[in-house]
């Protein structure tokens, strides 16, 4: 699993239930709101300081993920996305990274066709069952609860970045 | 408990406490929010698109559940509802569906008039311990926690559609 | 205990921390948000059917409580409060109901002076340790995770109402 | 420890993951909400009481969290900074208090610049790994859920000040 964590280029995530805890939440006038996590931020940040790219498919769109995708400066969002292969297509095409140096965390049954295309797929641990069966790893966290944290860590510790990313704080 | 599933043909759910965690969320100038859950949703989907119909019956009203239901495509749903057995009678009359086809998923008392007149009552795992005791079957789940997406799941696999349903996401 | 709970004619409540868990919400402009629990309103709603009156103390104030206060239909609010015991001075006043014969229920140190002066004193049980060991009674549940509720019932229950307040459910 | 924390005479608080569990909360018009803790609160004023002085820096900034400071009467607010130990140069400056009699509580890597240059460093239970290995003490409660009440109440002990800033709740 070191090999395959090795080998990742870029970081595919889902939103609901990955980057959040999975609330849909809605207000009175239908706008949305959307719950992250302080910690998966800074993980991210580490990850992409550390030359590893990032990327968002998402099955629902909303103003409220817009907002920390800019916040996080993820550089890809494909959102309102029915065929999530078809995304991950686009991808390929837009960053020149082939899929097998790729990987994707999901939480759900439509983040299996991309789970299946990609070199590294990743359940966090209270995804459906049918994807922490499909998945080469489940995170030890939720989502939502660091699990994204918890993987922008094993990309960098297997690639022997982790020490380096995090010198800075101990100055 | 198969046998009941599997005659089940339209699927009521009550709201906060099954749909929800029970969250009563105000906003300072009296609107509300809800929080609904990522994966319920699917499991709704995937119930509807396999020929089962959804509908809800609730005490309270939100402009927030009309985003939610219209977002999920849920067609009939009865909200500011204070006698609920009466709701029953009027889904029962616009979808031609006998009451012994009906599954209804409750939280709380109000929701029992309902649940001892259709086929099957199903009681989340955080419900009232009246609810719990009076339904036929109660969830692992609590409501809000994918009480509802377990349901679906139960009844689809009842009925031998479950393989089919998800079928789409492997290839 | 049972004969406390019996003498009960009016229960008072904390908000934050009682009706909710104690978050504190607040959106950019300054405006809050407050997260109340469905089951403690449907027990507070067959506590005051069954003749039991409610008031609510509490320090802070907010648009969004006033708006679970309304749909409730708790007819004493006394908020912005920064002597409790002054509050419940002017609740016995206006209901003409004697302190032993309230009960309050609490989560902190600000609660300590209702709690002292009425018949019977509630801590839910994620209080701070001093209303813990404060109070005649420590709820099973948390706030705003159904200690309300479950103070309700065991009020009703104390003086044999719960069976004929839960009567009409049934039917 | 006890000899550490009674020299304590400002502690100076993260806000994501200290004050707050570590939600990042984006409304669709990319506004944001901040969820807060009430016990923490009260524990941050009976602080305040006894002579202890408190500030803030964080990496973020929100409307939600100046109202909040403003609630709990917090004088130093240091927001939007990517530096924090220069921010705590700018506390010693402003404050005159001496670094080794500051307290810092942090949940995750950017707070351990200033974990180090201050005398008593407290990580909150769910910090990092990295924060809590460095850390003097780390809280039994999680970040939001009363982790900073604990650390008001453990310095007010250490110092023999609790007693009495409590004993007005019993008159």
């Amino acid at each position: 699993m070191k090999e395959k964590l090795q080998q990742v280029e870029l970081l595919i995530l889902d939103v609901d239930g990955v980057l959040t805890q999975g609330e849909i939440i809605y207000a009175d006038d239908g706008s949305q709101l959307k719950v992250f996590n302080v910690k998966d931020g800074i993980g991210l940040r580490l990850l992409m300081e550390a030359g590893i790219q990032t990327a968002i498919i998402t099955g629902r769109s909303a103003g409220a993920l817009n907002a920390r995708v800019k916040n996080l400066g993820i550089p890809l969002l494909l959102d309102g996305i029915s065929d999530k292969a078809k995304a991950l297509a686009t991808i390929a095409q837009k960053t020149g990274i082939p899929k097998e140096k790729m990987a994707m965390m999901g939480d759900d049954l439509p983040d299996i066709p991309v789970m299946k295309r990609v070199g590294l797929s990743i359940a966090v641990a209270d995804a459906a069952s049918e994807v922490r069966t499909f998945a080469d790893i489940t995170t030890v966290r939720n989502g939502g609860c660091g699990a994204v944290r918890e993987t922008c860590e094993a990309i960098l510790k297997a690639k022997g970045l982790w020490n380096d990313a995090i010198a800075r704080f101990y100055r």
